[in-house]
């Protein structure tokens, strides 16, 4: 008996002799998507590689959800058996792609003919090969393409000169055509398909305003539903350049144990008490406190941003006040305690007895998850698509995967934030399971180093694939200290860095006052909003509200600031200085930004700038046009000087343009 | 109807709060076993995190592949959400792992109790609650752990103290009993499983020899078949410390196109041809050549290295001469060319008419792989265990992984070292598929940063996890450069550095003669072995095999130097100086080398050494003893001097002595 016939027999697959690996983008191996905005491209690369010295051909395998099959590009090889290519999402749906290889037989041929013939070695027998190649190749084809590949594959074997058939054989022509019909039956994919969690643009790119609708009150107005007073300051909120305003929770407040001024456990009569603590007899999440009105008046507000260009934001925070209908309706969505009460939040030694957290794990969990849908989905039914969701990170992850994607299925245009202020992994995987873009620790990354270390984190893989970070400069909960102690140029700082560092960002209304007054030793408001109805005086001296207007007309009208992949830090001579660009690919578009971190010193600085990245001369002359303070400078080469007054402008935002006019541009020149 | 009623139900598994992810090690997202041997620890970290501020429970789960049931070892918090534990492999099989947590709800009760008794609240309801937990796990315990738990939970709400009922609770003895019976009911598992390939020690760390046993024959000798000679040098080979003895391949070898010394195209009569040309009319690739002897002398020298303590490595060679029996037997298996005549091996302008390769691809696939597997086979019924495998890089990787399976599937012991000197990608996919060792680019990194770049890419994960680096100095295809022009000092370098910074290196003899004769302008030697016999000298002035010796001394009585996981490169001001170090993890062996890496000049230097992380004291003093020159030095703190005249030796290999003797060990002290 032959030996070998004990032996097993290899599997047919096996014959198969390229190799994908390592495909990139992926998060966490590909177990969850990527995520990308309607208009962005998607980059792609693979390494390919098979044994010995053939050619490849790898293509880059991509579909939107709803279309049933694969679109193709072929990929170009970068070096090292990397691969690349890329597509351009055109819809609002999810996208799957991968990879596919096989090896390229003609291209073979063809390197080894050409290399053969150059050391003068006889190609009698590689033309015939070429020829029986190519008749394969035509029997693939339909006509005209069959008869041309036909004619062809007889022309390499004509009696002819051999440099004439080698020419032929090495043409352009030859090889275009051959690679549309080549030998596909050995071909390996990966053996995955990777997701791209696709969202509108918003999702990548806006500048958020909040504010407490109450506010907008006037005393002479009270009688005025809350809703009508907040429509009379979106004119102003939309020629500032904001494009979404967001509103904290809307819905009844509790009484019992109702926070007064200050946080303190004892309110005066009149306090509205916090507005996150939910619920009350009027209503819960599904109702409207009445301070600010019906839910007719909640759509006329609705309808009054969409008239000014703006979106609404609302917010999602999952508690219940003591007062919350809930409570009686549903005692067993909370945790009781031995001596039947329902277990207030607390951080010991802090205790919030004017809040109830719900019990995600109780025995009726599902009715309170549907019921926690069925809230987001009553919004949404009166077209609100932003939701701002507090505290995500205190609810199970798997909650916020479920909910995120019920609510997406109805309506694939809606965006979360998550107000995840947490722990990295966990902020991280809040973004993972759903959430489109994410608080982050930005307030408190002052320095230099503290920056460039943060953002290299957020705008290099893998967490740029999947965490959209939101710039906030502040919030009603956090006021902090850089705020507190640096005067005005802080809130220039602090703008102009959330504005041009992140796509998206976001101030809490009083920061364009310049309000920093603190609970003394805290990160927090003095008199905080959270607590009481402000009435702000709007066009207190040293508001920054034309700055303001500013940058979100720079931020509209370069495209370089729409993203944050681009961002890259460059050298300055002085750490107090901070220097960075954004760029289109094209390099269309260059923003080149300088700050000066500290708002109480002049600084200056000779920076560095990577010219040839930038696609200009070593010795070339370039115009810096500031775009805040319409100043116009020539510099030349890598190496140029900036100086930045906390006292005139603690930032310089330039366009880069590229072409200085010189005399050749004099119309009389000759 | 309730509006919740059209929503859908949660799966239930979405009740889970604990998250697992990012396990290391992996390789391409787990896709490939990582690799250890026997007596090895492997080390698993994970990120776990929830919701909230819940105490969480993560351990590893772990077993050997011939084991039915999970082994559990707790992970420990080391910072940032990430988890550690470690297991050892204690048998030569595959071992899987992955992990499992769950909330540990006693810790996160026990927590809050003293955070809130700390601060002054009244806890008696939490006592409470920690009763009926106690129940909780009771109820899960055996006896007599239940009585305990009970007894635990009734003293807890006891009419004693607070302050007693309170430290009873925050007690270790109560912590450890509670943690044995968690509430595992919401447990969080990995969602896959990770494969460790598993060898014996020899396939992680040895040293090798190579030589050609046909040039073991003098003439007086040739009626000697040539196995029995080239046992005369094993006593030698032994004596110098080596572990392997590898011979190029050993089978008949093609007269058609035999090339001629110095790889002519005209061989003289008597010229044995490549022993890389396999096959004759006295057989192919499981047949031995005749000037070796027969297959039972084949046999009588495998018992002779192991007599020596040796282990035979021999050369699986998958490709033909034109004499090949296959050829004639199985043409189907070769490519053919348009005029019927086989296609050779060439790489223009090179032609190698004397080899044949094999297609891989052919109709006749399956019968060519079983074949070759059953040569390899044939040779394992030998009592053959490693395989240095020729040029894997030319034949497909499915075959690879294949072969290699079915081989280690009757021969779990079998070491395949894989002579792949490839691209970088293609080194490391051969790996992955299941080779257990590299031969690597050790060869063309001579200076001291091309030697940390190279080293620190191999020794870290992913590719430490699965690519075994064997840093031979030489081959008898190269001759390096460094070789050629660096006299005796250049082989004193470059043995120190192969055998201290891989687990497994290995020489082509001629080097301890340092043999350094090349082609001109080529980096082969000169009358090269591989197309003649040699006649060596072996005690030739200037040999260096004392030196060898002492070094594969030093490598076996120092575990530091058995794995490369854990090296070093320490700082020192002259880049002709390289210096680093081995250790074992508990520190018990500390192995510091110094090397010069200049072959023409002497060289000195401060070097820096990390105290903290070798537990030595910022001031103080420790014995230096240099292995090689027996020198011993007394260094202090960090910062330390060393010299190395190459003439005299260019290397120096210490073991750090942590303990320098002071007065308070002289016998008469008081």
């Amino acid at each position: 008996m032959n030996p070998r016939e004990k032996l097993p027999q290899p599997a047919p697959e096996l014959n198969r002799r390229v190799w994908l690996e390592s495909p990139q983008p992926r998060v966490d191996d590909g177990r969850w998507p990527v995520k990308r905005a309607v208009g962005e491209t998607m980059e792609v690369t693979v390494d390919a590689l098979a044994d010995g010295q053939d050619a490849l051909a790898v293509v880059l395998r991509w579909r939107p959800a709803s279309a049933s099959g694969w679109r193709e590009v072929p990929m170009q090889h970068v070096g090292n058996d990397r691969w690349r290519a890329a597509f351009t999402i055109g819809s609002q749906e999810p996208h799957h792609y991968t990879a596919a290889a096989w090896i390229e037989r003609f291209t073979t041929w063809r390197d080894a003919l050409v290399k053969k013939h150059a050391v003068g070695q006889d190609v009698g027998l590689e033309l015939q090969e070429g020829a029986a190649l190519l008749h394969e190749h035509a029997a693939r084809a339909p006509q005209p393409d069959r008869l041309w590949l036909e004619q062809a594959a007889a022309a390499l074997t004509e009696n002819r000169p051999i440099e004439e058939r080698v020419a032929r054989a090495a043409g352009d022509d030859l090889a275009a055509m051959a690679r549309k019909y080549p030998d596909r039956s050995g071909e390996t994919t990966l053996d995955r398909e990777f997701v791209v969690d696709v969202n509108r643009p918003r999702a990548a790119c806006g500048a958020w305003y909040e504010f407490f609708p109450r506010s907008a009150l006037t005393a002479a107005e009270e009688p005025v539903p809350g809703f009508r007073a907040a429509e009379t300051r979106l004119p102003e909120i939309a020629r500032m350049g904001f494009d979404v305003v967001y509103l904290p929770p809307i819905h009844p407040i509790g009484k019992t144990h109702r926070k007064g001024r200050n946080n303190t456990g004892k309110p005066e009569s009149g306090d509205p008490g916090s507005p996150w603590a939910i619920g009350a007899a009027e209503g819960g999440h599904k109702a409207v406190h009445p301070e600010l009105g019906s839910l007719e008046d909640f759509d006329h507000f609705l309808a009054a941003t969409r008239q000014h260009g703006l979106e609404l934001a609302i917010d999602l925070a999952y508690q219940c006040s003591p007062d919350h209908p809930y409570v009686a309706e549903h005692p067993q969505w909370f945790r009781h305690r031995p001596d039947g009460s329902i277990r207030y939040a607390e951080n010991p030694p802090k205790k919030y007895e004017d809040i109830y957290p719900l019990d995600f794990e109780n025995a009726d969990w599902r009715e309170l998850w549907r019921e926690l849908l069925d809230v987001a989905l009553f919004w949404c039914a009166r077209g609100v698509r932003i939701l701002r969701v507090d505290n995500p990170h205190t609810k199970p992850l798997r909650f916020w995967q479920w909910l995120i994607a019920e609510v997406k299925r109805r309506h694939p245009e809606t965006i979360f934030l998550a107000e995840a202020f947490t722990r990295p992994k966990l902020m991280y995987a809040l973004a993972k399971v759903g959430f489109d873009q994410s608080y982050t620790y930005f307030t408190w990354r002052n320095t230099e180093r503290e920056l460039k270390q943060y953002l290299r984190e957020l705008t290099s893989p893998p967490v740029s694939e999947f965490f959209r970070p939101n710039f906030f400069t502040n919030t009603p909960d956090i006021l902090p200290e850089y705020l507190q102690f640096g005067g005005r140029p802080a809130f220039q700082i602090r703008l102009v860095l959330a504005a041009t560092l992140a796509a998206s960002y976001g101030i809490y209304s009083g920061f364009e006052l310049c309000e920093n007054r603190a609970l003394p030793e805290r990160e927090e408001y003095l008199d905080a909003e959270k607590y009481e109805r402000k009435r702000w005086d709007w066009d207190r001296p040293g508001n920054i509200r034309e700055l303001i207007t500013r940058v979100n007309t720079i931020r509209r009208d370069n495209p370089a600031l729409y993203r944050n992949d681009r961002l890259m830090f460059h050298p300055v001579d002085n750490e107090q200085l901070i220097f960075y660009s954004k760029t289109t690919p094209d390099l269309d578009n260059i923003i080149l930004v300088a700050v000066n971190l500290d708002p109480h010193h002049r600084h200056s600085g000779w920076v560095d700038l990577p010219l040839a990245e930038l696609d200009i001369g070593p010795h070339d002359v370039y115009q810096m046009h500031d775009l805040i303070g319409e100043g116009r400078y020539l510099w030349q080469g890598a190496h140029n000087y900036v100086e930045l007054d906390p006292q005139v402008m603690p930032a310089q935002i330039f366009r880069l343009r590229r072409r200085v006019r010189t005399e050749r541009d004099f119309d009389y020149f000759m």
